[in-house]
């Protein structure tokens, strides 16, 4: 049984269109591992691996922009542009066209941004701003932060009842696009439909779909969108997030955090406040420059890849993972809490176990890295590009060993 | 004249305490200019020069961190806690016991969450926030939303007549401890010891003072403080602010940007908001781990050097420049702006002239680089960790050649 899967395994590795990809990451083992094993990597839904390139550059960066240009990197450099630079390179993984996206900050504080600016162009009687219930954590606490400090109320709603849910005294929806824990995909085109309907906006969180399956924030309307760059776009740890808002809306975007580099004239040093157009609206303060060059340097991974082609061998790969579960690990150890439907399926597979934190560690200690979310689960991603086949076979098998 | 001067210089730099920590810093030119001459960087109070160790330091954080321990290194590698650790790296230099600053995001997101958790401390009948009426615009601007959200209004104040101005209605002040343009250090001790009488709190702004001068902020009582990392600290481009919650203020400080890293539990993914006690209820989201932990490597620049002693020579080197630019550029050409008393001088030096950006661009052409500030002010930043006696005259005699 094993023996065929692996030659399946092999056969899906050699037929896979996107396996070249891989070699533009490092994925060496860690030091104290066994030589020549570098193990199982299935938690770049959380860090991306890193991928070649971004030292040298990094290098380059500090060297001889900051150590020997010094403030003249700012201009000679192109620091200054690099939060829409960097923006517009994200731009076409999430379906957005040039001068919308703008890099800088964290989720969090993109969050904030996008939620207040929300409000403010919303019809002014509306009183509630929706929340998916199960969200990552932070978007809900933000959410409540953004309602108290404008006036309105926060309501918990599943995501998947959003569309219904979204009504007249709606301001704001923020909705996952992919569910953290379950990885459950949810349905962007129909719930910002249902909220225009409405008259109310919809804000988007990116992070666990972004880089792993095709999203299209023009096509569908949506209104303003925040994702991070550290998980499928490999940006490096704390990578900055970036702030999609509608090209049409950046008239009327007002932020909660005007910073000066939002200023439509920052070197002027006006005492008033008058916000750039487009993108940079969504800017703060000062840029991390380094952070900010990894990450656009860790972007040419995605040099000549299509979305869909990662969406076609992410759904491939997490298909063949949850079949050698099912063909590998004793019946009634494991339950995947992922949908096993593709349209409702993100890029990782989410198994509920029992002593799932001990479960994991066993797993990581024989290298096979996923990670553990409290009380009961274990989450693995699959990263298209530099995930094989064989790979999610030896997490399957090595589950198994753990289990039995 | 200028040989009497010469010969001063070099006394001085042979007598100078703090002359071997020059080394410490990557002074190369770059290299589109002439070989053997790196010129005179007299702009570290906007981009302090790159300490010798960063480059090698972050090569280990994106090869191995990264590259080989990934995920491991939140843990293993000391990324979760570097806001804590970093801050308290800084903390001696702004006077300040541990446990009590906390690094990550911009200036401008900290004066935010400075001025909406003093607002949310103060008596809650005082309806108004004095703003610097000279600040560096940033906070102004960032002063206004924080008072839009909480239902203040703003009222500007010169920074010289803060202590008088508050009064009943105050809630809070956010005060530049040293002014931007003209280079002038106002008075903390005083300034804050009025707000206390008066029932109000204070911000200060330490960009232009820390790593300059003695900040003594628990001595002097001060409630919050923010500063950037990447002037006089040479934390490298956009490196990460910092926010100081003075110890006993931290169980009251009710942050407008709950981020899940201010969170008492932050993996527990809980859906309620409980802050963190300490520091890090300072916190937001993700922080930038490459630009952070290269602002930890820059600040072992500081080891071993002591702040009073960067004092003292800040004001010689200052003293020094303004008797160079008194004796050799011809009378009416230029004038300080920046106070002659000690008590009064951050550590810049600004000069106003004409066609002030024209002479600038001729002073960066000859490798004397300053910056410029519309409409007609020359900013030397004086930072006595890598200038010279022997740079500052340099600079004054291309002044007057440029002026000549």
């Amino acid at each position: 049984m094993s023996d065929a899967l692996l030659s399946r395994a092999e056969r899906l590795d050699a037929d896979d269109q996107l396996a070249k990809i891989r070699e533009r990451f490092a994925l060496e083992a860690p030091s104290d591992q066994a030589a020549g094993d570098a193990g199982v990597y299935l938690d770049g839904n959380s860090l991306g691996a890193l991928p070649h390139g971004v030292a040298a550059r990094l290098q380059d960066v500090v060297e001889r922009e900051w150590g020997r240009l010094r403030i003249r990197s700012w201009d000679e450099s192109g620091w200054w542009t690099a939060p829409e630079r960097v923006g517009d390179r994200i731009a076409p993984l999430i379906g957005a066209a040039p001068g919308q996206v703008v890099v800088g900050d964290s989720t969090s504080v993109n969050v904030f941004k996008a939620l207040v600016g929300a409000v403010r162009m919303a019809p002014q009687d509306r009183d509630e701003v929706l929340v998916d219930a199960a969200t990552f954590p932070t978007d809900g606490y933000i959410a409540a932060s953004a309602a108290r400090m404008t006036g309105r109320t926060v309501r918990p709603v599943r995501a998947v009842d959003m569309a219904a849910e979204i009504g007249p005294r709606t301001a704001v929806a923020l909705v996952n696009h992919v569910d953290y824990r379950t990885g459950r995909l949810h349905d962007l085109p129909g719930t910002t439909a249902a909220a225009h309907a409405a008259g109310a906006l919809v804000v988007w969180d990116l992070c666990h779909s972004a880089g792993a399956l095709p999203v299209r924030l023009d096509a569908d309307g949506v209104d303003l969108a925040v994702g991070c760059t550290y998980k499928y776009l490999n940006g490096g740890p704390g990578a900055p997030a970036y702030l999609y808002i509608r090209r049409e809306l950046q008239p009327r975007f007002d932020s909660p955090l005007p910073g000066w580099n939002s200023h439509t004239d920052p070197f002027g040093m006006r005492p008033d406040y008058e916000p750039a157009d487009g993108a940079p609206r969504g800017r703060v303060g000062t840029p991390e420059i380094l952070s900010m060059l990894a990450l656009e340097a860790a972007l040419e991974a995605w040099d000549g890849v299509a979305i869909e082609e990662v969406r076609r061998k992410s759904l491939a790969l997490s298909d063949f993972f949850l079949e050698c579960v099912a063909a590998l690990v004793p019946d009634g150890l494991v339950e995947s809490i992922t949908p096993a439907e593709h349209a409702l399926r993100g890029s990782q597979v989410s198994l509920r176990c029992e002593r799932a934190g001990e479960v994991m560690a066993a797993l990581i200690e024989r290298g096979v890295v996923g990670d553990y979310r409290r009380p009961d689960v274990l989450r693995f991603g699959f990263t298209p590009l530099y995930t094989r086949y064989v790979d999610a076979l030896r997490a399957a098998r090595t589950l198994a060993d753990v289990l039995r």
